[in-house]
Formats: C-alpha cells, sequence, structure tokens
C-alpha cells in the first residue's frame, strides 16, 4: 500500500506551496525534491493566493511566524482549501508562547488542514481548549510509549475528531490517525532528534505524498512517516565514527531521495490501532 | 578566456552583496566563498545603499521577495548602478505570479542589471511585455534543445537587447548571449535540478565574475555558468551508492572550491552562436 | 576546566533562544544541539520575551537585522537580563553600516550583554565612541599577531571594562578576556575562514556554555572558543582531496557533535594574559 504511495507521489511529481520558518526551509526544499516532488516557497500576502492556485499542495509551518506571514499563511490556506488541495499544518511550538498557540488554532480553524503534523504536546496545545482534551492533559504524560499506548491511541483518534484532521503525532512512536483508525509506527532512531528539522522536513513530504494520493491521506500521511523514519534509520545506521549530526541530515534526504515504492514498502514497521 | 576570468576572481578577492532569498542564501554565501569572493547578506532598506557602497558586485534574487526587501533591493540597485558596479538579477519565479513578475520588471527597469540570470521562461515572462517576444511565444517552447537551438539563439540576442542587459538563460543547455554573441554551453548533468538552489548559486557567483572582470562581462558570465555545470558533472559524477541530493549538494560548492582557471578552461564546453 | 564546562553543557542541555540572521541560522541550530544543548529561533516582537523565559540563554546576532527583529531582540534581552539569564551579542558587521553599529550600541547598552563575541573590528567599531579606544584605533592595526599580541590584550580588557560584557575576538588568534584576565587561544585553522556562519555558531554555542556554567562566564566562554578552533582543526585536517568548504562546513558541526569534555581538554591551546 505505501509503495503505491510513493510509486504515485514519484510518477506524478506535485508542485508544493510551502510557507515555512527560515530555520529549515533549505533542507525541507530538498527533501521535498528528494521525494519526487518540486518545492515553491513564498510568504508574501500579495502572491500567497496566486502562487498556491498553482500547486497541488499546501505545507503551513509556524516554526519561525510572524505577522506578516500569518497573514500569508492564512490566505493560501483559504484558496487551497477552496481549490481542494490537501493542507498539512505543522504547529512547531505551539504551547511555548501565545502566539504560536493562537496562530495556530486560528489557522486550524480558517484553513481546515487535511493533516496535523507535530509531537504529541504541540497538538494538544493546539486542540488544548476543548474540555475532553484538558481533562486528560492531567493525568496523561506527553510521551508516547508502550506503556501508555493504548491511551494515545484512543487520544489522537479524539483529536482528530475534535480537529477535523488527520493526526501525525511523531515521537519515538509515531501515531498517524483519523478518528477511526490508528497507523503505530516504529521506524526512525532517536539520533535523529539532533537533526535540526527532521520535523519541518516530514510536513513538507506529508504534504507531498497527500498531493499525490488525494484518495487515501490517511495511507498517505502514514506512508510519508514511515518514509522519514525509514530514511532515520538508513542515515543513523551509516555513520561512520567521527560523524555526527550534520553527517546525518545530509544521509537522511540522501536516504529519500533513493528510496523507492518497494524499499519503503520493505522497511515500514507499523500496525493498525 | 575563462582560465583568466577565474584567475582574475581568486586574485581579486571581490566583496558581493547579496539580497537574496532565504531559501538558498547559505549554499550562496558558502559558493561565493568557495570561488574566492566576500559574500555580504543585507536587506533592511537602512542600510542597503551603504552596504552595497562597500561592495564590488550586487546579485538581486527575489526568489522570496516581500514588500520589505523589494525596497532594498531597488535601493541597492540604484547605488550599485550609479557607482558602476555589476548587477545581477535572478527573476525566481517571474510568470509565476504578478507580484514576481512586476518586481522583477521594475528592477529591470530601476536598476538596468548587467545580466539577468534565470531559466528561459523565467526571463521570456520579465521581457513578455514586448510584441517582439510576445509573438515569438506562441510557436516557441520554452526548453532549449538541440532542435530549437538556432532560435533560441536568436531568442536570447533578442532579449539581450529589449532589456539592455546580457542574458544567462540556464537549462538542460546554457545560452549567455549579448545582442551579438552567445556562448551555448554544454556543460551540467540533469541531476543538479534535484538541488534547490543551484540556479541562485550561480547567480551569486556571477556576480563574483562580473566584479572581477569588469572589461568583459559576456565571458565573466559565459565563466561563471560554466564553472557551475563543471561543478555538477563532477559532483554528479563522484556520487557513491546511496547519496543522492544532499550529498550532491555539498559536492557542487567542494567543486568550485577546488577548482581553479585552469580546470575551468579545460573542462568548459562550449561554441558561439 | 574546559572539561568540566562541556561535561556540565552535556549534562544540563539548557534551551537556547536565538534571534540570528537567516544566513547560518540552520547551522547555528545544528552545532547547538551537536553540544549537548536545544535551540530555539523565535524573532517576532509579539513572542519574543515568553520565549526567552522558557530558556536559559539568549544568543543574539544582527548579521541580516532588520527594524522588526532588532525591536524583538531588545525585548528578548531586556527580558534575559532581569531574569539573570546569559547574552550573547554578536555584532556582525558593525562598523560595515550607520545601522549595524546604531543597533550593536544600542542593545550592548540596553540589554548589557554577558559576552561581546566579534572580530576584533566589529567589537572595536561597537566600542568604539569611547575617546580611549579611538586614540588606539589611529595606531593599533586590527588583526592579532604574534607581534601585537600584547597590546590586542590590553586593548580586549579594556573594551571588556568599557563595555561591562566578556570580550571574546576571534580570528587567527582568539581572545576572551574580562577586565582582568585574557585568555590566548590558538586553536582553529585559516581555511575555516571559507565556511561562512562559524562565527555565528560560536555565538550559539557561547550561549549553551554559559547557560550551563553561569558561575563561570569566562572559562565557559573561553571553552566555546576552544571548541570551536579545535572542531576546525579536525575539519580541515580530514579534508580528502576534492573536498573543500561544504564538506568543511558538515565536519565543523559533526566534531562538535562527536566531542566530549576530556577531548576538549586536551585539545585545547592557550595560556592565560
Amino acid at each position: 500500500m505505501f509503495r503505491e504511495c510513493f510509486d504515485r507521489l514519484r510518477g506524478s511529481g506535485p508542485l508544493i506551496h510551502n510557507i515555512t520558518n527560515y530555520v529549515t526551509v533549505n533542507d525541507v526544499a530538498n527533501v521535498i525534491l528528494a521525494c519526487g516532488a518540486s518545492p515553491i516557497m513564498a510568504d508574501d500576502e500579495g502572491e500567497a493566493e496566486e502562487i498556491t492556485s498553482l500547486c497541488q499542495g499546501l505545507n503551513l509551518n509556524i516554526g519561525t511566524l510572524n505577522s506578516r506571514t500569518v497573514e500569508a499563511m492564512e490566505k493560501a490556506g483559504r484558496r487551497a482549501k477552496s481549490l481542494g488541495h490537501p493542507i498539512v499544518l505543522d504547529p512547531v511550538g505551539a504551547g511555548a508562547s501565545r502566539l504560536r498557540t493562537e496562530t495556530a488554532r486560528r489557522l486550524l480553524r480558517e484553513v481546515s488542514p487535511t493533516v496535523i503534523r507535530g509531537n504529541i504536546s504541540e497538538i494538544r496545545a493546539l486542540a488544548g481548549e476543548s474540555a475532553r482534551v484538558r481533562g486528560v492533559d492531567a493525568s496523561f504524560a506527553d510521551r508516547v510509549t508502550e506503556e501508555n499506548l493504548k491511551e494515545a491511541v484512543l487520544l489522537v483518534k479524539e483529536l482528530s475528531r475534535q480537529t477535523g484532521a488527520i493526526i501525525a503525532a511523531t515521537g519515538a512512536i509515531d501515531l498517524v490517525a483519523d478518528g477511526e483508525r490508528c497507523f503505530i509506527i516504529r521506524n526512525g532512531r532517536p539520533q535523529m532528534g539532533l537533526v535540526t528539522g527532521t520535523g519541518c522536513q516530514l510536513s513538507g513530504m506529508t504534504a507531498a505524498f497527500l498531493a499525490a494520493n488525494p484518495d487515501k491521506p490517511l495511507e498517505a500521511a502514514a506512508a510519508a512517516v514511515c518514509a522519514m523514519g525509514l530514511a532515520g534509520e538508513i542515515a543513523v545506521d551509516g555513520l561512520r565514527p567521527g560523524e555526527g549530526n550534520a553527517a546525518c541530515r545530509n544521509r537522511i534526504i540522501d536516504a529519500i531521495c533513493c528510496m523507492d515504492g518497494e524499499a519503503l514498502e520493505k522497511g515500514a514497521r507499523y500496525e493498525l490501532g
């Protein structure tokens, strides 16, 4: 199934509009190219709608948000929504400042993202005004582990129902869920946390997978998450003595570039929950 | 001839002012260092003129333009023009949005760039208001191939006469032309298209070659184009199994860093048309 | 002593708030991760104070300053100061434009940085309104060499007394001084100058070392400077034929990632002056 998702992506080469942070933007562009799509970065209000109209998917990331780019995100998002394009929202740092939490919530409300891709804490902060989630907050440690997996799966399904978006909560164990089904994914390596921007890259790549597979967004998002995890395994396991996070950063993108549908299908480690 | 252009660049180490996009800016800075020049990035209106006055060349790139930086580009451009500094305009995405097309045209009008460096579609969009080019538009496919080469050479010469700038239209075959002469360049590899920013890097490097060779701008621009293509060949041909576009990105800059005038002269593949 | 500084950093993993330039920001984030800390980039006025309150250190870099980010720097800086967080000011290009010189001076005045990290020219420009330094300007060449070392040490101590900050003036020979003591550091390689952003990376890493060693800021800053120089030695000495500044850029970050307190202690080459 993931094989087909990836083959379609490489076969169609969708154009992805990104309004993303300036920290990791180069890696996002290169990973989008690596997976077979093409990136466009354009964050000015004066062209956001026009650019997104040329594209097949939109990736919104608030990692270095400012008042100017937030307006552009909203405009691009509304246009993409009206055109039926898939939209990924990456609520970087939601919960860390009022500005981020409120911006993420405003985007959630205004653009109805197809997928929210973040760590579980960010996603909970984003959805946190709901009484049901707030209640869970007190008793549920953020990190997804084998011990709390069952509760975590229920939580992300609930978050999906609340937000109307597929939830891709990534961490040691990745969960990709709609209201009914949850992919529990065990690809990846802890050392990926030493590379800035693997989450941002994944969000961009998720938009590409969605654009190429509009009929099955849950599978497409799960395929993107498995691909990034598998690339991390290849990158980390291939490190030589003296190599560190910079080598790892390059190898992750290279691994995506060299990956095909078959390798993804074979390397993906997941179950449905 | 290209040997001398490159030797002069390495010998003089000009300072290049860049107002460029945040996607590929780090690679632009590193490739400018790699070819023997020094980069300064400064995009605030409040210092654009002062900074460009310290420099010997200016590189304007609208890849992530916004209202703030466009003003700075215009101010820096007017000052550079009044000082007689070479100016490169990279009209990234001209034709993709009104904002980009109009900004590129405004910069063309206001700053009179020495060289316009882009793909052929961008350059045609930039010059497109002219009736003569519009006429060509209908019958002439954008991509330069062996089949349409003769027409393409006539077109870029015409575009040069119209704009008053040297045209560096890069793609599978690169054309660098003024109104009279055209360098037809066959360096490069298709895989360079998987690396974000090789065009942006080339624009920055072109400004450096121009600054070091003010008496022969056409040759300087052609030398820069050959150098980037040759670097791409070295990078792509040196890829090992498992390596992809991230490795390629690093190797292109490394290849420029290790290249000298002799290697460029020997590796350049061009004819005059 | 440096061993302990680094061990504490790896043991505590402080969170560092960076308002820095978009040219080298990705490398700054990755080197902060490589040395054991965590980076947050946030430059909007609307969240600068809130974000810095979550962190243990602040890194302000004016490399691509604009009116928007300067306000955020000042707000974050005042808050960090009121919280007793260490602050690094990197006055990139002070002296090159009025905007940069004045901004650097304003930040010096308003936020009282713990450390000023720059090249000697930038630091002198920053402090240059003082009659005592202006007097030195006429007779003292900027570059620190074995010949003028004694005078240079006196100068940086004097600059430290004037500014109230530890001075980390880096170049062929690095000097890290408060008003009384000066570390004279001979780590590093000239080829590091071909990699954009080694200075920016060092400023970010200095903030991390300071955050983990609040009781001995002079030693912490000197340890960071030695670590970067040592990483440069490892990177440059490990270059293979055909490799250049892009490989070097990656290897510097990798070398920090693989370095520990013991290696730093052993590789640091300094004397007190």
